[in-house]
Order: structure tokens, then sequence, then C-alpha cells
């Protein structure tokens, strides 16, 4: 099979690999049926992380099954099936508590951007659809596996309830999920951060009520004026860096909430001004294993439309161009067919 | 009148002072009935945080209504008494929002070891009694005030529910009155941190069901041996040290919740860490005076023993020796009584 390796900053290539194969018996083989560039992908792309050695890239997948080991029971070949970026196996205490993309048995998917994949813990990660959906349902059903999935994360860590007033920080496709995941959870008002035209534009087609165009102390500055001067109730913080962290918390009014949802990159929270904030503060990898039905069915049911944040579509072997749009912010994501 | 005055780390004095008046018309002067020594007073007695210029010391307080400005309308001069630490309107944003210790015009208490005390904001802090309730009952309604107050709202940031594990690090006064919250709001497992005698045996009265001594990654490993190898659901950290925060974080569960009371001193929280472990961490100064009605009520009936917290009681002008004896954990808390 063929799919993309990095081989280095700016250097993503697309390559002959060998084929997965059912290694455990929890595991199975699917047929990529679409997989996309992640922001968090950039970050290696972009110089911010190490790379190492060569490795394959992309952890968000929707496909056709193709084989099972002996111990997956719940999906069966031929079935298309919705994941998540994290495997588990959705029986640990963890998984039970509902914090499945924190499994005693987690491995995070990383070979994605591939004809084949192999999946690991399929019987607690994998979902079938009833049917094969129809293809203008793909792009939302291979969002929901990784950005949907965090945007809802998102709004549930920052608590938005209805009648909340909610502002996401960051604009790239998790954030434009964010402005969803708020208004299905009855926000009323949602502020989007964005100085970019089109993303500002989508974030308002998702139900963005207004825009902030200002950074820093200026755009929290702003969030205050539209709040009351006291900061908004949620704050979903889409990006990970000590700026964008900032940005939520100071945006936040006292005894409100961040949900942080961007891999914070050199972020140290001031436990004191933490404390006289009374912010309420969560975050981590999003559990989507636990919103899987519930965000399947409001693809399919045409009731949300996160597909809609794949503004570039490009053949599998097209990938390396498909990562340097997004790096060169001409594409908000990347999808990538087999 | 006469008063506490610090001057300088472990020099605490009881000298005359200017008797209090009414200086707004939002205040109220109470003749204090009991006052108290807290673990936060220990920080600048024991040249932890800068004293500067000499000054009076106190923040926790029940007493009778002496006057009251022209706006006070909620108590009325005999009335007895029960305030907060931070002082509140109770009418703005952040305190229509049940964060009265983040109001809007909220003001410290800073000179309660005196006779005499001026209560700014007293419409929206003090809550007064049916009736003066019997000496045995003033030591509980005193730690409302302050510890038991923030030991209900440690319980409640940590999200404890019924049927939860809890743990408590620290075994002070808050922490001790952390235990009884934890109680109170239906946790079935409570793991007390402490390796002192008497404050054990306090805390296996008000509710504990296990100590454990050790502490850092021993006493880490020892809460994940009593809680199924992953954590606990809540954390109450009743400290507010570096080494005490990262016991409380990595004493819970992947998704579970630390509230953080103890002011904290050079504490930073790695973004990375907090992300990847699910915690949820909410903290500050307690909003006491949202639970003023509820804890008054608990203690009046005598469902709640806070007072039980004070184990040592002495007359005001031996101030001095209060703050020796809880430097030297001779005492857990120290009752003044004027
Ligand atoms: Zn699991
Ligand atoms: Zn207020």
């Amino acid at each position: 099979m063929r799919g993309a390796v990095i081989h280095a900053p700016g250097d993503v290539r697309f390559e002959t690999l060998d084929d997965p194969t059912i290694s455990r018996p929890t595991d199975a083989i699917i047929r990529t049926v679409a997989t996309c560039v992640c922001g968090s992908d950039l970050w290696p792309y972009r110089g911010a992380e190490p790379i190492g050695d060569p490795h394959p890239m992309g952890h968000e997948y929707v496909g056709i099954v193709e084989e099972v080991g002996s111990e997956v029971d719940n999906v069966t070949p031929g079935q298309f099936v919705v994941g998540s970026f994290a495997t588990s196996d959705n029986t640990c205490a963890n998984c039970r508590n509902g914090w499945q993309s924190n499994c005693l048995h987690r491995e995070f998917m990383s070979t994605c951007q591939a004809d084949y994949v192999r999946i690991p813990n399929a019987h607690g990660t994998l979902v079938a659809t009833d049917d094969h959906p129809s293809g203008d349902l793909v792009p939302g059903l291979l969002a929901v596996s990784d950005v949907m999935g965090t945007g809802w994360y998102a709004a549930l860590a920052a608590e938005v309830k209805p009648g909340a007033t909610a502002v996401v920080v960051g604009d790239g496709a998790v954030g434009l999920c964010g402005v969803i995941a708020a208004k299905e959870l009855g926000a009323e008002r949602i502020i989007a951060m964005s100085r970019h035209e089109p993303r500002q534009k989508l974030a308002l087609e998702f139900g963005a009520t207004d825009i902030v165009t200002e950074r820093g102390d200026e755009g929290i500055a702003r969030v205050k004026d539209l709040t009351n001067g006291i900061g908004a109730d949620s704050v979903l913080e889409c990006v990970g860096t000590a700026e964008s962290m900032r940005q939520a918390l100071h945006s936040t009014r006292p005894g409100g909430n961040v949900g942080f949802v961007g891999v914070p990159h050199e972020v140290a929270i001031d436990g004191q001004e933490l404390f006289f904030s009374h912010v309420g503060l969560r975050g981590g990898p999003a559990p989507v294993r636990r919103y899987l039905p519930d965000l399947i069915d409001r693809v399919l049911s045409g009731r949300i439309e996160p597909g809609k944040v794949f503004d570039l579509t490009l053949p599998l072997d097209q990938v390396a161009e498909g990562y340097k749009a997004m790096d060169e912010r001409r594409a908000i994501k990347t999808l990538l067919k087999p």
C-alpha cells in the first residue's frame, strides 16, 4: 500500500509501505475511505516538534473494515466505521468513567494517511454505521473522529450550558467545530475570535453571534465589552500556546470555565492567578469514543455539518500539497481520498 | 479598643487601637464575640509573606451588631451575625453568579482580631441568626465564616458527589472541614493525608475512612493503591504549596477534579501535564456568603461540628500565644475571646 511519511520539517512524502496486518486479536484492518491532515500535524511539519526517524502520519480516519482479529466482535468486514484518534478497550476503569482517551490500553493512532490502517483495540474503538453513508456525509463522519469530537469535548469541558455566553479561541477546524458544539449545547451568545475572513464566515454559519478580530489584551478587552465587563461563562481554548491560554483564562468570568483542547506547547499556568480568577480549567485529548454514537447520529441526520471544515479535498497521493496548503493557511483543513 | 498588630515575623502584639467607625453607609460595626487565628495568618508570621508596616490582623469573626450605616437594612443592632472573610455587596454580576468572594466591591477583612470590627458591604455580607446562639455553638459558627466555608467550597470545586472517593491534602483546620464537607456531600470513601495523630483522630471523627501518612510519591502511590490504581474522583488541596498541588494533581484519577483552596505560594502548573491528566481544576477564595444560610443551619441543628477544629481557646489579649501555639503545631486552630 501507499501512505504519507514525514522525513523532516516541510518534507512529507507519499511512499510505498508494508500492508498492515492483524498483530493482536483485538486489532482490525480498515481500508481508508477518507483521512485528513490535522492542525497538530503541523507542529512537526513546522519544526516545532522533533520528528526523529522518518515515520508515517495521520490519526483521523473513516473506512471499511477489511479484517478483524479473533476478539473483535463489534464490527465485521464490509462495515463502514468511525473511530477515534485515541484507541480504547472501552472496558477499563478509565473507559468506564467515560475517559476513553485515557484508556489504560490506549494507543494513539499515527498511520492513518494511508490506503489501509491497523486499528488497535478495535473492539472498544470502532463504531459502525447501519449502512454505508452517502459520499456527502463522509466528511462530517471523518470530522467526528477528531475535530468535531474535540470541539464537542472543549464545549463540555468549558461547561457550556443553555443560555450561556461562550468564547472560542482559535479559528482552526477544532475551534470551528467548537462553535458547532457550543450552539448544540444551547449557548445563546458565541464569540469567535478570528481574523481570517473565510473562517469568520464559517464560524457565523456554524452559529457564532459575534466575531472578535483583536488579539492579546485588546481581544480580552473586546470580550469583556461584550460580556458586562466580567467575561464569558465558557471559553474553548483550541490552540495550545501560552498566548492562547492567557487569552482564554482572561476572557472567562469569575467562576466560569475554560476547556482547553490544543495540546499545550510551553504553557505554564500561574497557580495564584488561577486561584484568584475562580476559573475552572479542564483539558486533554477528547474522549471521542464517548461521543461517537451521538455525534454520528447528529451528522447522519444532517443536524450538524462539521464536514464543512474541509475546504480542500485532494487525492491521497497529493498529501504533501495538503500539508503545504494548511501550513500556508490557504486551507482550513485538507481531506484526503485514497 | 484593643486588638492584634503584627510588627515582624514572630512578633504579634496586643495593642490599643482606634475604635472603628462607620465610614460608608454600607458599613456595620460589630462587637466581636469570637475571632481566631487562621493558617494563612502564619504565612506573614513565619516570614513567608512580606509584612510591611505594622498592621492589624484577622479575618474571621462572629459578633453582635453595634451600629449600622444608613444603607444597611438586613441586620440591626443587637443581632448575632456571621460573615465572611471576603465582603460582598451580593448584588453585582459576580455575586449574582454566586461568586461573592469575587464581588466587584470586595474588600478582604483584615482587622478582626480585635474588640470591635468595621464590616464593609455589611448589607451583602452579614447573616443574622434568629436568636443569640448558645455558647457551645459559637465556635462552629465562627468556623463557618472561613474554614468551614472554605472546606465546603473545596469539596464543591472538587465536585464531590454521592458515592465518590475523595482525598483531602492538608490536615489543617480547612482540610479537616473539607472532610466534613466531603462527608456531607455523600463521599463514600474519604482519604485524609495526615501524619499528626490529633488531626488524624479528628479527621476520623469527621468522617474520614482512611488515613495516609506518606507524602510525595509514596503518598501518591498509597492513594492509588486505595483507588483501583487510577486515583480519586475528587481531591481537596488545602495547603497551597507546589508540593501539595503536585500531590493533589497526581492523586486524582483521569477526569477527576481538584478543588484548591490553599492560597498558592510559588505554584506553577504545567499545561501539558494538566492536559494529559484530564483533571479538572478550580480554586480560589471560597464564596462563603453563598453557603452561609445553609452552613449556619447545619451548625445550629448540630448536624456538623466544625467548631471542634478549635483545640485551643484563649482570651484575646493572649493572641500572641495563639499564633505561637499554631506556629509550633501545638494547636490546630486558636479561638480568641475578647
Ligand atoms: Zn480503557
Ligand atoms: Zn458583588
